[in-house]
Protein backbone atom coordinates (compact mmCIF):
# COMPACT_ATOMS: atom_id res chain seq x y z
CA UNK A 1 0.00 0.00 0.00
CA UNK A 2 1.24 3.22 -0.51
CA UNK A 3 2.44 5.62 2.21
CA UNK A 4 0.66 8.49 0.65
CA UNK A 5 -2.73 9.38 -0.58
CA UNK A 6 -4.05 10.22 -4.25
CA UNK A 7 -6.84 13.18 -4.63
CA UNK A 8 -8.35 13.83 -7.49
CA UNK A 9 -9.12 17.80 -7.44
CA UNK A 10 -12.33 19.65 -8.55
CA UNK A 11 -12.99 21.95 -11.01
CA UNK A 12 -12.78 25.49 -8.97
CA UNK A 13 -16.28 27.54 -8.96
CA UNK A 14 -14.68 30.97 -8.12
CA UNK A 15 -14.78 33.54 -10.51
CA UNK A 16 -12.07 35.56 -8.64
CA UNK A 17 -8.98 33.88 -8.73
CA UNK A 18 -7.19 36.55 -6.91
CA UNK A 19 -9.07 37.12 -4.34
CA UNK A 20 -9.69 33.09 -3.83
CA UNK A 21 -5.78 33.49 -3.41
CA UNK A 22 -5.46 36.21 -1.13
CA UNK A 23 -7.51 34.59 1.18
CA UNK A 24 -5.89 31.43 1.01
CA UNK A 25 -2.58 33.21 2.17
CA UNK A 26 -4.29 35.31 4.99
CA UNK A 27 -5.63 31.60 5.86
CA UNK A 28 -1.42 30.15 5.90
CA UNK A 29 -0.78 33.64 8.07
CA UNK A 30 -2.90 32.62 10.82
CA UNK A 31 -2.12 28.87 10.65
CA UNK A 32 1.81 29.83 10.32
CA UNK A 33 2.39 27.70 7.39
CA UNK A 34 4.21 29.03 4.48
CA UNK A 35 3.37 27.30 1.21
CA UNK A 36 6.13 27.37 -2.20
CA UNK A 37 4.62 26.69 -5.40
CA UNK A 38 7.36 25.48 -7.24
CA UNK A 39 7.20 25.32 -11.38
CA UNK A 40 9.02 24.01 -14.03
CA UNK A 41 8.47 22.24 -17.58
CA UNK A 42 8.01 18.63 -17.54
CA UNK A 43 11.72 16.98 -16.68
CA UNK A 44 13.53 20.41 -15.16
CA UNK A 45 14.10 18.10 -12.21
CA UNK A 46 11.46 19.54 -9.62
CA UNK A 47 11.07 16.11 -8.28
CA UNK A 48 14.72 15.52 -7.64
CA UNK A 49 15.60 19.55 -6.02
CA UNK A 50 13.10 18.46 -3.77
CA UNK A 51 14.23 15.44 -2.17
CA UNK A 52 17.50 17.01 -2.15
CA UNK A 53 15.79 19.99 -0.48
CA UNK A 54 13.80 18.24 2.12
CA UNK A 55 17.33 15.93 3.25
CA UNK A 56 18.74 19.37 4.25
CA UNK A 57 15.66 21.01 5.85
CA UNK A 58 13.74 17.98 7.10
CA UNK A 59 15.32 18.07 10.57
CA UNK A 60 14.79 21.94 11.09
CA UNK A 61 10.97 22.22 9.68
CA UNK A 62 8.13 20.12 9.24
CA UNK A 63 7.82 19.43 5.89
CA UNK A 64 4.52 18.60 3.81
CA UNK A 65 4.14 18.15 0.20
CA UNK A 66 1.37 18.04 -3.17
CA UNK A 67 2.60 16.39 -5.46
CA UNK A 68 0.45 17.64 -8.68
CA UNK A 69 0.26 15.81 -11.71
CA UNK A 70 -2.13 14.72 -15.15
CA UNK A 71 -1.68 11.08 -13.83
CA UNK A 72 0.65 8.81 -12.21
CA UNK A 73 1.90 8.69 -8.65
CA UNK A 74 5.62 8.25 -9.24
CA UNK A 75 6.43 11.43 -7.63
CA UNK A 76 4.61 11.45 -4.86
CA UNK A 77 6.41 8.00 -4.39
CA UNK A 78 9.58 9.60 -4.68
CA UNK A 79 9.57 12.22 -2.12
CA UNK A 80 7.75 9.75 0.57
CA UNK A 81 11.05 8.14 0.61
CA UNK A 82 12.23 11.50 2.28
CA UNK A 83 9.72 10.39 5.42
CA UNK A 84 7.89 13.76 5.09
CA UNK A 85 3.96 13.97 4.72
CA UNK A 86 3.26 13.52 1.16
CA UNK A 87 -0.16 14.09 -1.30
CA UNK A 88 -0.56 13.44 -5.02
CA UNK A 89 -3.15 15.11 -6.21
CA UNK A 90 -4.60 14.74 -9.46
CA UNK A 91 -5.59 17.25 -11.92
CA UNK A 92 -7.80 15.44 -13.83
CA UNK A 93 -6.31 17.10 -17.34
CA UNK A 94 -6.23 20.43 -15.91
CA UNK A 95 -2.70 22.04 -16.72
CA UNK A 96 -2.29 24.16 -13.75
CA UNK A 97 -3.83 24.22 -9.98
CA UNK A 98 -5.60 27.93 -9.30
CA UNK A 99 -6.34 28.80 -5.16
CA UNK A 100 -9.46 26.74 -4.67
CA UNK A 101 -7.49 23.66 -6.13
CA UNK A 102 -4.48 24.57 -3.55
CA UNK A 103 -6.73 24.99 -1.03
CA UNK A 104 -8.20 21.31 -1.60
CA UNK A 105 -5.00 19.96 -1.38
CA UNK A 106 -3.99 21.74 1.98
CA UNK A 107 -7.26 20.28 3.67
CA UNK A 108 -6.42 16.25 2.20
CA UNK A 109 -2.47 17.07 3.35
CA UNK A 110 -3.94 18.26 6.62
CA UNK A 111 -1.30 21.39 7.47
CA UNK A 112 -1.45 21.16 11.31
CA UNK A 113 1.84 21.41 12.57
CA UNK A 114 3.52 21.99 9.52
CA UNK A 115 5.70 24.61 8.76
CA UNK A 116 6.61 24.68 4.99
CA UNK A 117 4.54 22.83 2.57
CA UNK A 118 5.80 22.47 -1.14
CA UNK A 119 3.84 22.72 -3.65
CA UNK A 120 5.01 20.69 -7.13
CA UNK A 121 2.87 22.11 -9.56
CA UNK A 122 2.15 20.66 -12.86
CA UNK A 123 5.16 20.40 -15.45
CA UNK A 124 4.67 23.31 -18.06
CA UNK A 125 5.47 26.62 -18.25
CA UNK A 126 2.51 28.95 -19.39
CA UNK A 127 -0.47 27.56 -17.27
CA UNK A 128 0.76 27.93 -13.75
CA UNK A 129 2.50 31.48 -14.60
CA UNK A 130 -1.71 32.71 -15.24
CA UNK A 131 -3.01 30.96 -11.84
CA UNK A 132 -1.98 32.91 -8.40
CA UNK A 133 -2.03 29.68 -6.24
CA UNK A 134 -2.31 31.30 -3.11
CA UNK A 135 1.58 30.22 -2.41
CA UNK A 136 3.40 32.90 -0.36
CA UNK A 137 6.46 32.60 -2.80
CA UNK A 138 7.16 31.10 -6.33
CA UNK A 139 9.98 29.24 -7.28
CA UNK A 140 10.77 27.98 -10.63
CA UNK A 141 13.24 25.60 -12.45
CA UNK A 142 14.84 25.76 -15.91
CA UNK A 143 17.29 23.22 -16.32
CA UNK A 144 20.20 23.71 -18.60
CA UNK A 145 19.23 21.40 -21.97
CA UNK A 146 15.73 23.41 -22.04
CA UNK A 147 18.31 26.54 -23.37
CA UNK A 148 18.91 29.95 -22.48
CA UNK A 149 16.32 31.48 -24.67
CA UNK A 150 13.28 30.55 -22.38
CA UNK A 151 12.39 33.88 -20.21
CA UNK A 152 12.39 35.05 -24.23
CA UNK A 153 10.04 32.45 -25.29
CA UNK A 154 8.00 31.80 -21.52
CA UNK A 155 8.20 35.63 -20.06
CA UNK A 156 5.41 35.16 -17.90
CA UNK A 157 6.40 32.90 -15.66
CA UNK A 158 10.26 34.14 -14.88
CA UNK A 159 8.26 37.86 -14.43
CA UNK A 160 6.39 35.73 -11.24
CA UNK A 161 8.83 34.29 -9.62
CA UNK A 162 11.03 35.02 -6.41
CA UNK A 163 13.69 32.58 -7.49
CA UNK A 164 15.12 30.47 -10.86
CA UNK A 165 16.54 27.45 -9.85
CA UNK A 166 19.01 26.85 -12.88
CA UNK A 167 19.43 23.05 -12.84
CA UNK A 168 21.18 20.18 -14.70
CA UNK A 169 24.44 22.40 -14.52
CA UNK A 170 26.92 19.17 -14.11
CA UNK A 171 26.07 18.73 -17.47
CA UNK A 172 26.35 22.52 -19.03
CA UNK A 173 29.64 21.37 -21.05
CA UNK A 174 27.73 18.98 -23.71
CA UNK A 175 24.85 21.76 -24.43
CA UNK A 176 25.36 24.97 -25.56
CA UNK A 177 23.83 27.41 -22.78
CA UNK A 178 25.23 30.30 -21.69
CA UNK A 179 24.11 31.25 -18.29
CA UNK A 180 25.19 34.70 -18.65
CA UNK A 181 22.27 35.69 -21.24
CA UNK A 182 19.78 33.20 -19.08
CA UNK A 183 20.89 35.74 -15.92
CA UNK A 184 20.97 38.36 -18.15
CA UNK A 185 17.34 37.88 -19.85
CA UNK A 186 15.58 36.78 -16.45
CA UNK A 187 16.62 39.99 -14.48
CA UNK A 188 15.33 42.18 -17.81
CA UNK A 189 11.77 40.78 -16.84
CA UNK A 190 12.28 40.29 -13.05
CA UNK A 191 15.00 42.60 -11.21
CA UNK A 192 14.15 41.60 -7.94
CA UNK A 193 14.42 37.61 -8.88
CA UNK A 194 16.97 35.54 -7.06
CA UNK A 195 19.27 33.13 -9.11
CA UNK A 196 20.90 30.05 -7.85
CA UNK A 197 22.46 27.48 -10.42
CA UNK A 198 22.13 24.05 -8.57
CA UNK A 199 22.58 20.36 -9.65
CA UNK A 200 19.96 18.05 -8.29
CA UNK A 201 22.23 15.27 -9.07
CA UNK A 202 25.49 16.02 -7.16
CA UNK A 203 23.94 18.24 -4.80
CA UNK A 204 25.83 21.80 -5.99
CA UNK A 205 23.76 24.80 -5.21
CA UNK A 206 20.86 23.03 -3.21
CA UNK A 207 22.62 24.48 0.30
CA UNK A 208 21.99 27.65 -1.13
CA UNK A 209 18.51 27.08 -2.00
CA UNK A 210 17.59 25.09 1.23
CA UNK A 211 19.24 28.39 3.43
CA UNK A 212 16.74 30.47 1.13
CA UNK A 213 13.70 28.96 1.82
CA UNK A 214 13.94 28.24 5.77
CA UNK A 215 15.01 31.65 6.13
CA UNK A 216 11.43 32.75 3.90
CA UNK A 217 9.71 30.12 6.25
CA UNK A 218 10.78 31.70 9.69
CA UNK A 219 10.05 34.62 8.36
CA UNK A 220 6.87 34.22 7.62
CA UNK A 221 5.89 32.47 11.13
CA UNK A 222 7.20 35.20 12.78
CA UNK B 1 13.76 43.60 -41.60
CA UNK B 2 12.76 40.35 -40.51
CA UNK B 3 11.91 38.24 -43.07
CA UNK B 4 8.64 36.92 -41.67
CA UNK B 5 5.14 38.27 -40.50
CA UNK B 6 4.44 37.82 -37.36
CA UNK B 7 0.63 37.72 -36.24
CA UNK B 8 -1.13 38.00 -33.18
CA UNK B 9 -3.77 34.85 -33.07
CA UNK B 10 -7.41 35.77 -31.83
CA UNK B 11 -8.93 33.31 -29.09
CA UNK B 12 -11.79 31.05 -31.37
CA UNK B 13 -15.65 31.93 -30.54
CA UNK B 14 -16.47 28.06 -31.85
CA UNK B 15 -17.82 26.02 -29.25
CA UNK B 16 -16.79 22.65 -31.01
CA UNK B 17 -13.34 22.86 -31.61
CA UNK B 18 -13.76 18.95 -33.17
CA UNK B 19 -15.66 20.35 -35.76
CA UNK B 20 -13.85 23.22 -36.43
CA UNK B 21 -11.02 20.50 -36.81
CA UNK B 22 -12.68 17.72 -39.44
CA UNK B 23 -13.53 20.89 -41.61
CA UNK B 24 -9.92 22.51 -41.73
CA UNK B 25 -8.96 19.24 -42.48
CA UNK B 26 -11.37 18.78 -45.25
CA UNK B 27 -10.15 22.30 -46.58
CA UNK B 28 -6.92 20.79 -46.71
CA UNK B 29 -7.33 18.07 -48.54
CA UNK B 30 -9.48 19.99 -51.10
CA UNK B 31 -6.30 22.24 -51.11
CA UNK B 32 -3.51 19.46 -51.40
CA UNK B 33 -1.89 20.85 -48.44
CA UNK B 34 -0.20 18.42 -45.47
CA UNK B 35 -0.18 20.23 -42.09
CA UNK B 36 1.96 18.37 -39.40
CA UNK B 37 1.08 19.32 -36.08
CA UNK B 38 4.37 19.10 -34.07
CA UNK B 39 4.33 19.17 -29.83
CA UNK B 40 6.38 19.01 -27.03
CA UNK B 41 7.41 20.77 -24.10
CA UNK B 42 9.87 24.03 -23.80
CA UNK B 43 13.41 22.93 -25.11
CA UNK B 44 12.59 19.38 -26.10
CA UNK B 45 14.34 20.56 -29.72
CA UNK B 46 11.46 21.25 -31.40
CA UNK B 47 13.05 23.83 -33.73
CA UNK B 48 16.63 22.41 -34.26
CA UNK B 49 14.44 19.04 -35.55
CA UNK B 50 12.45 21.04 -38.24
CA UNK B 51 15.81 22.72 -39.39
CA UNK B 52 17.10 19.73 -40.24
CA UNK B 53 14.28 17.79 -41.42
CA UNK B 54 13.39 20.92 -43.56
CA UNK B 55 17.08 21.29 -45.17
CA UNK B 56 16.43 16.99 -46.13
CA UNK B 57 13.13 18.07 -47.90
CA UNK B 58 12.61 21.65 -49.80
CA UNK B 59 13.97 20.25 -52.76
CA UNK B 60 11.06 17.94 -53.05
CA UNK B 61 8.34 19.58 -51.61
CA UNK B 62 7.01 22.66 -50.99
CA UNK B 63 7.41 23.81 -47.58
CA UNK B 64 5.80 26.41 -45.01
CA UNK B 65 6.43 26.52 -41.41
CA UNK B 66 3.89 28.25 -38.55
CA UNK B 67 5.84 28.92 -35.25
CA UNK B 68 3.48 29.33 -32.41
CA UNK B 69 5.03 31.37 -29.59
CA UNK B 70 3.54 33.34 -26.18
CA UNK B 71 6.29 35.71 -27.16
CA UNK B 72 9.71 36.35 -28.79
CA UNK B 73 10.37 35.45 -32.61
CA UNK B 74 13.40 33.67 -31.82
CA UNK B 75 11.90 30.32 -33.61
CA UNK B 76 10.71 32.25 -36.63
CA UNK B 77 14.28 34.39 -36.98
CA UNK B 78 16.09 30.44 -36.95
CA UNK B 79 13.49 28.85 -39.19
CA UNK B 80 13.67 31.87 -41.86
CA UNK B 81 17.11 30.66 -42.54
CA UNK B 82 16.19 27.58 -44.30
CA UNK B 83 14.66 29.51 -47.13
CA UNK B 84 11.25 28.45 -46.51
CA UNK B 85 8.23 30.28 -45.78
CA UNK B 86 7.69 30.96 -42.32
CA UNK B 87 5.30 33.09 -40.31
CA UNK B 88 5.33 33.74 -36.02
CA UNK B 89 1.93 33.14 -34.66
CA UNK B 90 1.73 34.99 -31.25
CA UNK B 91 -0.84 33.08 -28.79
CA UNK B 92 -1.44 36.15 -26.62
CA UNK B 93 -0.66 34.15 -23.58
CA UNK B 94 -2.91 31.45 -24.64
CA UNK B 95 -0.79 27.94 -24.23
CA UNK B 96 -2.18 25.89 -27.45
CA UNK B 97 -4.01 26.50 -30.94
CA UNK B 98 -7.01 25.26 -31.62
CA UNK B 99 -8.53 24.49 -34.96
CA UNK B 100 -9.74 27.77 -35.53
CA UNK B 101 -6.27 29.39 -34.36
CA UNK B 102 -4.76 26.89 -36.82
CA UNK B 103 -6.86 28.37 -39.55
CA UNK B 104 -6.20 31.77 -38.60
CA UNK B 105 -2.24 30.95 -38.78
CA UNK B 106 -2.81 29.56 -42.08
CA UNK B 107 -4.50 32.35 -44.02
CA UNK B 108 -2.14 34.24 -43.11
CA UNK B 109 0.83 32.02 -44.47
CA UNK B 110 -0.91 31.82 -47.51
CA UNK B 111 -0.61 27.96 -48.48
CA UNK B 112 -1.41 28.02 -52.45
CA UNK B 113 1.45 25.98 -53.87
CA UNK B 114 2.55 24.48 -50.84
CA UNK B 115 2.52 20.60 -50.21
CA UNK B 116 3.90 20.74 -46.70
CA UNK B 117 2.82 22.95 -43.58
CA UNK B 118 4.29 22.47 -39.99
CA UNK B 119 2.96 24.13 -36.96
CA UNK B 120 4.88 24.16 -34.54
CA UNK B 121 2.47 24.27 -31.66
CA UNK B 122 3.40 26.08 -28.42
CA UNK B 123 5.90 24.20 -25.84
CA UNK B 124 3.95 22.46 -23.57
CA UNK B 125 3.16 18.45 -23.32
CA UNK B 126 -0.72 19.50 -21.50
CA UNK B 127 -2.90 21.52 -23.11
CA UNK B 128 -2.01 21.33 -26.93
CA UNK B 129 -2.56 17.28 -26.72
CA UNK B 130 -6.52 18.29 -25.69
CA UNK B 131 -7.22 20.80 -28.89
CA UNK B 132 -7.32 18.79 -32.53
CA UNK B 133 -5.61 21.69 -34.60
CA UNK B 134 -7.33 19.91 -37.77
CA UNK B 135 -3.95 18.48 -38.78
CA UNK B 136 -3.41 15.59 -40.89
CA UNK B 137 -0.95 13.99 -38.55
CA UNK B 138 0.19 14.88 -34.73
CA UNK B 139 4.20 14.25 -33.85
CA UNK B 140 6.08 15.02 -30.63
CA UNK B 141 9.18 15.11 -29.37
CA UNK B 142 10.22 13.87 -26.04
CA UNK B 143 14.07 14.66 -25.24
CA UNK B 144 16.66 12.56 -23.49
CA UNK B 145 17.06 14.89 -20.52
CA UNK B 146 13.42 15.09 -20.13
CA UNK B 147 13.34 11.39 -18.43
CA UNK B 148 11.94 8.42 -19.52
CA UNK B 149 8.64 8.48 -16.84
CA UNK B 150 6.72 11.01 -19.10
CA UNK B 151 4.24 9.24 -20.71
CA UNK B 152 2.99 7.66 -16.91
CA UNK B 153 2.98 11.27 -16.08
CA UNK B 154 1.73 12.84 -19.80
CA UNK B 155 -0.21 10.19 -21.45
CA UNK B 156 -2.45 11.75 -23.32
CA UNK B 157 -0.13 13.36 -25.48
CA UNK B 158 1.57 10.13 -26.49
CA UNK B 159 -1.67 8.86 -27.30
CA UNK B 160 -3.05 11.44 -29.55
CA UNK B 161 0.41 11.43 -31.79
CA UNK B 162 1.77 9.81 -34.61
CA UNK B 163 5.29 9.81 -34.63
CA UNK B 164 7.24 9.98 -31.43
CA UNK B 165 10.60 11.24 -31.88
CA UNK B 166 13.03 10.92 -28.95
CA UNK B 167 15.77 13.36 -29.30
CA UNK B 168 19.13 14.21 -27.68
CA UNK B 169 20.01 10.70 -28.03
CA UNK B 170 23.42 12.00 -28.41
CA UNK B 171 23.90 12.78 -24.87
CA UNK B 172 21.59 9.63 -23.49
CA UNK B 173 25.28 8.71 -21.52
CA UNK B 174 25.19 11.91 -18.97
CA UNK B 175 21.35 11.13 -18.45
CA UNK B 176 19.80 8.20 -16.59
CA UNK B 177 17.21 7.37 -19.75
CA UNK B 178 16.13 3.83 -20.85
CA UNK B 179 14.86 4.20 -24.35
CA UNK B 180 13.25 0.21 -23.75
CA UNK B 181 11.49 1.81 -20.76
CA UNK B 182 10.30 4.88 -22.95
CA UNK B 183 8.86 2.75 -25.86
CA UNK B 184 7.33 0.08 -23.39
CA UNK B 185 5.46 3.05 -21.74
CA UNK B 186 4.56 4.75 -24.87
CA UNK B 187 3.56 1.58 -27.06
CA UNK B 188 1.02 0.27 -24.02
CA UNK B 189 -0.51 3.54 -24.39
CA UNK B 190 -0.89 4.63 -28.18
CA UNK B 191 0.30 0.47 -29.74
CA UNK B 192 0.54 2.72 -33.53
CA UNK B 193 2.50 4.70 -32.47
CA UNK B 194 6.18 5.70 -34.80
CA UNK B 195 9.23 5.76 -32.69
CA UNK B 196 12.44 7.67 -34.15
CA UNK B 197 15.09 8.09 -31.79
CA UNK B 198 17.07 11.07 -33.31
CA UNK B 199 19.89 13.73 -32.40
CA UNK B 200 18.76 16.81 -33.77
CA UNK B 201 22.25 18.02 -33.77
CA UNK B 202 24.24 15.46 -35.27
CA UNK B 203 21.49 14.62 -37.34
CA UNK B 204 20.96 11.20 -36.29
CA UNK B 205 17.72 9.73 -37.13
CA UNK B 206 16.32 12.79 -38.96
CA UNK B 207 16.52 11.37 -42.66
CA UNK B 208 14.01 8.64 -40.99
CA UNK B 209 11.48 11.08 -39.76
CA UNK B 210 11.98 13.37 -42.91
CA UNK B 211 11.15 10.23 -45.48
CA UNK B 212 8.44 9.39 -43.15
CA UNK B 213 7.08 13.10 -43.27
CA UNK B 214 7.26 12.91 -47.20
CA UNK B 215 5.40 9.89 -47.73
CA UNK B 216 2.62 11.25 -46.15
CA UNK B 217 2.26 14.32 -47.33
CA UNK B 218 2.41 12.26 -50.94
CA UNK B 219 0.00 10.07 -49.39
CA UNK B 220 -2.25 12.82 -48.81
CA UNK B 221 -1.83 14.53 -52.12
CA UNK B 222 -3.03 10.94 -53.75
Amino acid sequence: MNPFKTITIQQSVFANNDKQADELRKDLKNDQVFLLNLMASPGAGKTTTLTQTINRLKDQLKIGVMEADIDSDVDAQTISQTGVKVIQLHTGGMCHLDADMTRQGLKELYTKGLDLVILENVGNLVCPAEFDTGSVKNAMILSVPEGDDKPLKYPLMFTICDVLLINKIDVMNVFDFSLEKVKERALKLNPNIQIIPISARTGEGIEEFAQWLKQETLKWKD
